[in-house]
């Protein structure tokens, strides 16, 4: 089999740089990287025949010739349709065996070290709204919050953000993927926050919202549904249940009291070396939750023009429950 | 034909967002996106019609039954051969033909509006060079210096960050994507800064190497070759000039002073929305510069062990030559 995402072959070779394949054969682990990290790989990879390529193509043929391999299989939804045309043609005595989602399926449940690096990277978020909450007021650009909120996570060791910091204000709360801008925000605003860092690895993700100054009848009663939606959607978290069945329980919330169609998206995803990644926790999935697995609870509600919220958890799936990676207040917080 | 990589869908609709596809029909283009994105689709998009999905593929089948198309198009360097299977599987009256790097192509030569936002994002990097020299010094953390870095890239108004910020110090330097470290600054290091941010969407990329204290004769050999080399692949280019040319320029100078095993990596790469695009600056491209790319020269050498040394400036390629847009003096500096 050739592997061929990065987050893949760091998760069977140890391998944290950001170009590699990895080859295995029936009786072999092949590590093929090129000069720049060569010596990055003789210090992290295990297990594996370490082969520095000039042109990657070569490589993989000469390893797959050398084995006497028949067929090779390879990640179908991570390769383009032209890696895989380049192959058929480098390979044509070779049968291709599209496989999808193998390695990944094997990632999607955490070991206890990984556990503990997701825990971790989720603790950073709990600063990362302390920070927040002090730097969100009236006045104050997007852009400004979400980079005192980066530095924040900086300062504190983060390797890196999972994606750029959301601070979506006022109107601007309507866009669920509002990245910071240059508006600045208002008395009266409810403020959308979701952040993520990157840590040994591994993503967290988590979201809040915020109101600046106090909150209206209305703003109050979206906050609300939407709080309600993301505990009973939480409340089904566990081994052996669903992830369609944990989105419904934010769905209905949200649809009985009126706002479902200003609900759009999935209530979550799986999250690890990833930001997304398996399980899915939508209307249309199949994934059963096991034990080990960590997903987001991510419910919201986006109205055009008026804004939005949102409030997201990671939460890990037990055996006969879930534990909430996320420890920050989900009341809503005036600022 | 169906466009979706985002970068390629933003540059041909405007949109900014995560999710969407563009379907470009004999008579029409069509935007579809899901309810999230619906309110900035609409602020955003110019010159098409603009369809909501809950499913991408059932639109897609839609739209192409509705405008009776024979054949569609794709991009096969984007698409992963299991979209690829689905398609042909939802669509199987429908030729489908694969066209990499159409929409890629259109993006290689900027537009003067498109030139102007890359040199107003590789002019924050000029900044992030300042900011480098003011912090690193023995003690400091490779992490502490990229986020004080990330900080004043936030500051100064950067939507966001083109990749994670490179401090490689002491035999760190090695590694040519070495991202901060809790590593401590040492005297005697050379200090590999690699930084790029994003600003209206479009990408930098630059990278000086600093030395903590007075550099040793080798340090100063090792820097200076790495200096001559890139100034020789700087003066190469022009319109109608190989790329591969370019990256010669640097590869016989590092090669001449003996250290041509030590550098791995090809000369450069096309910068746009995406931070690596076409054109690629390597001994194998077949690519010809033409006015209005950008590319990145960026030869190094890397002494496993040891340390390494790389230099980088973004370039615009002119009719008859070349504007530099990254304006740090690349003179070695003694921090």
């Amino acid at each position: 089999m050739l592997v061929s995402n990065m987050n893949n072959i760091r998760y069977l070779s140890g391998f944290s740089g950001s170009s590699a394949y990895l080859l295995i054969t029936a009786g072999n682990k092949f590590f093929l990287t090129d000069s720049r990290y060569a010596s990055q790989a003789r210090d992290e990879v295990k297990g594996c025949r370490i082969k520095i390529y000039t042109k990657a193509l070569d490589a993989i043929t000469g390893v797959v010739n050398a084995e006497k391999a028949g067929s090779l299989a390879f990640e179908s939804d991570f390769v383009t349709h032209d890696a895989f045309l380049r192959l058929k043609k480098q390979l044509p005595s070779i049968k291709l065996k599209p496989l999808p989602g193998v390695a990944g399926k094997a990632r999607v449940c955490k070991d206890p070290v990984e556990m503990e690096r997701i825990r971790e990277s989720a603790r950073l978020l709990d600063l990362g709204f302390e920070v927040a909450a002090r730097v969100i007021r009236a006045g104050v650009t997007e852009k400004k919050a979400a980079s005192l909120i980066e530095s924040a996570f900086r300062e504190a060791g983060a390797d890196g953000l999972a994606f750029d910091t959301i601070v979506a204000s006022g109107e601007r709360a309507a866009l669920p993927h509002g990245k910071a801008s240059d508006r600045k925000i208002r008395k009266g605003d409810l403020v959308v926050v979701d952040m993520g860092v990157v840590l040994s690895g591994y993503n967290s993700d988590g979201t809040r919202t915020f109101c600046v100054g106090r909150p209206s009848t209305e703003q109050k009663k979206v906050y609300n549904t939407v709080l309600e939606a993301q505990i009973r959607a939480e409340e089904r978290v566990a081994a052996g249940v669903l992830a369609a069945y944990v989105d419904a329980g934010a769905r209905e919330t949200i649809d009985r009291a009126g706002y479902g169609k200003y609900f759009g998206h999935g209530t979550g995803h799986g999250v690890g070396l990833d930001v997304h990644e398996a399980p899915s926790v939508s209307p249309t999935s199949k994934d059963i939750l096991a034990p080990g697995m960590v997903i987001t609870v991510e419910p919201g509600i986006y109205i055009p023009g008026w804004g939005g919220v949102r409030i997201e958890d990671m939460v890990m799936v037990k055996r006969d429950g879930f534990e909430v990676l996320t420890a920050t207040s989900k009341e809503l917080v005036s600022l």
